[in-house]
Parts: structure tokens; sequence; C-alpha cells
């Protein structure tokens, strides 16, 4: 998407055709900067520090990895030695071992002296798939925005509340959640959105400057205050992204996000999910009873970063001295909540267990071929 | 209140017996700060700066102001000259109004060599019977909260959500939706109490402040949090304050507690809101339809507060620059959420026109008499 005016993906490789390079998402959204990645070393901090973040993103920047290593030394080995460091980056994002088994599965296979062609070849593969997903997601999305807006009585503006970032930085391109806004956009819909704040680490604030350097209007909110709005008329649906779906279509997204799935349900105001079908996990059912959550550090939660007087980016520490801080980093939204739908790549289905065994139904399995 | 182990009110006479003194509230969570006020000057800028805040202690604050007034100059013409002062620095406070009209009221039929003596004495009546509303809200809450743990499976802790500060610090003791968890700890219940943050103005800081100043065990959460916990059974009930309750039960209280109420609802926890009945607006019925809801600036959302490393009080701009913050003050829970009831000095009511009706039924009117 755009900032200021200029197209940008999330990665991309370098005028040398070797190294890579990167928003930095450790800057953001205070500061819009550009990393280059030319070593697999490289790569791994970028992935680890969390220069790159979001699933889909940090597969692609691990393909990206490959190739790079591919690039100093293409044998066996370094194929082995590259893959376990770069899957050691963040053991638990499951793109990750998706796009770096894709990478070994197809490297092993072929002549050393093709490995470094072949390696950059799959990684834009990789990176142009996830901006197909996306697209499609968002092109599902725009036939629903237009469909409430053609029902709106007041047809000249349309307003959206989404929670966390799952736009396009945490993607290649497009996003989930917000690629429909941005279809809109583009369609020349009067999109405004509601930006939740998002605490405790206020990823509302990476959402806002998305929107904002691509010059969707927004607000941005307190996560207390979507309830009133959707009270007097001002939220006219919602849409989030999510890191888990159930079988049965409960969602586990960003904490949070029940709460608005609520509010929503009691004021009519349908609620969507963005979703690649890949994050659908039908080993799970019960979504509250099953999915464990993650508790993470108090500290973030007490310490708000932000620009301080001095225009440094900075902390202050919220909370009185000695005071325990919780923060649970997920909740579970029952699929009877999601009363919009979930918005996947293969169309707008149920939450619930037989619109999920509809998409497995009629979705036509892509080969897996990247020749 | 305690504070280190010693008590404490928000607001007391000097040593001298004529200035009054008050806890700084400016400067809390983060240090604890005794303010002495010696002039109706000072006093009035107290109010108007916030260094006391409150709709019970400004009141308090402000017939203590004309008692120090009276000692300077107890001419009718200083009266009206000191009403006017006072009643001006937070116009929107109906108790300010309600304070100095009773002071005015008294002082005037009376003989100009009294004035001194009388306006001190009705300070302080004003004062204990602010406490004395404090302490039945939390006798009663305390039966409820008692009643709950009994039914509960595993009685060895008592689990209480609260949104924003209702406590001592707003009051000059005891607090209203706090005073039922004083009462249960210092009953020798283990109370445990989550802390909403309550963004954007993070109130939230003041209630962990004054629960750690009291010893009562509690965590501060995001707003986002409570939903979560509920769903996991980890909330046994809910106590909110307000700041306009319904004629049929609908109650305005900080922002988010509408969310909080829903999720309560939905996972079967008892929701209280514990209020002085004096509180109650008669003349409003839907509180959604009815209420207007205060719109303040955008920095209070952008701006946060807190301790910087280098150990002073200062803030971070947490927004990318340019992005534009909505800021709603308070929303409208709809009485049938309130499933736990509304906690008056007079009694728990059911939220209803009914339950309403009974308490204005049942309720002995106090004289006024100030004698």
């Amino acid at each position: 998407m755009k900032i200021n005016g200029k197209y940008y993906r999330t990665i991309w490789l370098s005028n040398d055709g070797r190294s890579i390079e990167i928003i930095d998402q450790t800057k953001l959204p205070f500061k819009f900067e550009i990393l280059r990645l030319s070593t697999i070393e490289e790569v791994a901090n970028a992935i680890k520090n969390m220069n790159v973040r979001g699933a889909p993103l940090i597969g692609v920047t691990a393909a990206y990895g490959m190739a790079i290593a591919m690039h100093t030394d293409y044998s066996d080995r370094n194929i082995d030695k590259s893959y376990k460091l770069l899957l050691n980056t963040r053991p638990t994002a499951i793109n990750l071992k998706w796009a770096l088994d894709r990478c070994v599965a197809n490297l092993k296979v072929i002549p050393k002296d093709q490995r470094v062609n072949k390696a950059y070849a799959l990684a834009e593969i990789i990176a142009n798939e996830d901006v197909e997903i996306c697209q499609v997601i968002g092109s599902y999305g725009l036939k629903e925005i237009e469909r409430i807006l053609e029902k709106k009585q007041d047809k000249s503006i349309i307003n959206i509340l989404t929670h966390c970032n799952a736009g396009w930085l945490a993607t290649v391109d497009w996003g989930t959640a917000l690629s429909p806004i941005y279809m809109a956009h583009e369609a020349g819909i009067n999109v405004h959105v509601w930006v939740d704040e998002t605490r405790p680490r206020n990823q509302g604030g990476l959402t806002a400057f998305e929107l904002g350097a691509h010059g969707v209007p927004h607000t941005l909110i307190a996560d207390n205050i979507g309830g009133h709005l959707m009270q007097h008329g001002l939220v006219d649906l919602c849409i989030v992204g999510t890191d888990r779906t159930t079988a049965r279509g409960d969602v586990c997204n960003k904490i949070g996000t029940y709460l608005k799935a609520l509010a929503a349900k009691d004021n009519n105001v349908p609620f969507y999910v963005a979703l690649p079908s890949p994050s659908i996990d039908f080993t799970v059912h019960n979504g509250i009873k099953e999915i464990p959550i993650e508790e993470r550090s108090g500290e973030e939660q007490s310490h708000v970063y932000g620009i301080d007087k001095n225009n440094e980016l900075s902390w202050v520490n919220t909370v009185p001295k000695g005071t325990e801080c919780g923060n649970y980093a997920f909740d579970v939204t029952p699929a009877e909540l999601i009363t919009g739908g979930l918005i996947t790549e293969y169309g707008i289905y149920e939450a619930s267990e037989r619109g999920l065994n509809q998409l497995t139904a009629g979705k036509k399995l892509k080969a897996v071929h990247d020749g």
C-alpha cells in the first residue's frame, strides 16, 4: 500500500538482486525507516527482534533468508544450518516452519548450482501468494461493505471498527482485516475507520499509521469506546483479523475482540473476521476451553511507549510503584458472535461447523507446485 | 482509609483550626503529597485545578472554603462573593452547588459573629454525612460479597472487577464501589480486585494506588481483559460507581462500563452499581437516548502520563503524528445488564423502574437540619 504517495510492500529485493529490504516495524508507528538485510544472520536477527512481524511476513522473510544463505554457500549442509538458524528465531510462528519446509523440500532435490536462482524465485512466489490471498479476501470483504452501504439510510459514509492491526504491515501487502477497507477506499467509497488503541501493546497505532499513510480517514479511540459508538449507530460493521479459528468457528484474536463482538451483537452490527484459510485449526473445537492463552509480562501493561517532549521514542510507567499487572494476550470470541461471517480467500462462510465444512468441501485444493 | 498504615480522609481541618489540608490528587497515583489551603482563593484554585476531585469531595471542599472565607470576613457581601467564586470553579458539579446553597441558607439566617463557628461545623457535618453514606453502601455491598462467596465452590478467594475509580479518593472516605471491597477486606475475606486501567485517563492507577496503600490485593489490567477473565471463571462479581442513574435504572458511568456489563451478563457474573441515592436523576428515563455524552480533547487519548526513565512525571505521545483521536468520556449501561442491582445507602434495589420506585417509597426522607 502507499506511504506518502509511494507504493510499498513490507519486504522486497534490493537493487543488488541479493539483499532484501524491509520496513523496520520496531520504529513504527513513530518513524518510517527501511532496513537492508544482506546476510542470513541479519535476516535471523530481524525476525527475532521483530523488525518484521506478522505470521505471513515472517514466512516470506525466512524464505528470502534461505535465498541469501544459498548465495553464500549452496551446500546441503548450509541448507540444514540455515533452516535451523531461521526456525529458532520465533519457535511458535507456524508460517515460519511452513515456509522453511517448503524451501528445503524444493532446494534439496535440485542440482546445487541451480539453488540460488530457485531460492530467490521461491521466496518471490511465497510473497506473491500472500499478496494474492489478501487481495481476494479484500474483494470478498468489499462486496459486503457495498451491500451494507446499500442498505444504509445515510449512504454518504460507512463506519468500520477494527481492533489490533491486521493490516498490510503484518503481511506483504493489503493485510487481512484492512484489505476490504483499502479496497473500499480505492473503489471511491467514503470509508471511515474507528481504530481501537488495542492495549496493552497499542497496535492501533500501527493501524492508524498505515491507514493515515495510505489516506484512509480514521479516528483512534480507547478500547472502551466502541460499545458506546455502536449504541449510537456510529458503527456499520466490525472487521478484525485472527490468529486461529476453530473447527466450529470460534476465533482467537487479540485480547478485547470478544468485548467488541458482544457489543456488536447487542446492537445488531455485523461482525466479520478476515482470515487466510490455513489459520483454521480443525483439531480444535471449543476455543474458550481448548485454546491456551499466552500470559505476557506485566511490563507491557505498565510501560507505555511513545514520543516524549524531547521528540524521542521513550516510555513512561503508568502505574503506581509496586502495582502488579495482568497481561493476557488473546481472547476467544465464540462463533455465535461472529454474525457477519468469516471472510476467507475462498469466500465468506458462516462461523459454524457447517460453514467451515462448506469451506473445506468447496475449496479447490491448490496443488503445491512451485515449478 | 489507610496509606502506609496511617488513617487518612481526603480532606481535614489543619492543626490551626482554620486552614484545611487535602491529598493532592493531581500528583496521584505517582506521588502522595498533602496540600494546605489557607485562603478561599487557594480553595477555589484547588477545586478548579482538580487537586480535589469527585463530586462529594468537591462539595465538602467548597463548604470548608466558605468557612475559611467567613474567618476573614463574615459579612453578607462576602458570603455572596465567596459563593460565586467557589461555584464558578467547576460549573457542572452538582454537589458543589448543593453544598454551597446549604451553607448560604444556614449562614445568612444567623448573627454574623456566629458564622465562623457555624460554617466550620457545617463543613464537618457535610463531610461526615458523606462518610456515613459510603459506609452504609459498603455494609450493604459486603452482605452481597458474603452471599456470593458462600455459594462459591472455592471459598478461599473472591475476585471482584471494577472499572475507573469510585474509591475513597473521590469521596471523603470509603468510596462508593470500593467501599464494599474495603469492608470485605476488613472483615478478613480474601478479596482480590481486578482493576481496569480505564483508558483514556487511566483512573485505574488511582484505584490501584488506594487499594495498594490500604493493603487490598489487586491486579491492574487493560480494559480489554475483563471479558476473557469472566469466560474463565476468574471474576465473581463486578462493582462500579456511576455519575448518574436514570428513573428506569440505566447507569451512566465511565466509558467502557457497558462493555464489562455485557461480558458479565454473557457469563452470569453479577454486576452491581454502587451509588448515593441523590445521584439518581428521576427526570431521565432512557439513558442511551436522553443523556448527552461529554466529548473531551483527543489529547487525553494520545498523551499518556507516567514516571519516565529519569523518575519524573512526564508524558509520551502514543499515536502517529497527525492521528485524530476520539474521546467520549462516559457510556450508558442499560438497566437489564445490571444484574446484581443498585447498592445505595437505603439498601440494594433492582435496576428497574419498579426497583427505584421501591427505593423512593421506602426511604425515610432525612430532615435537612443542621442545628
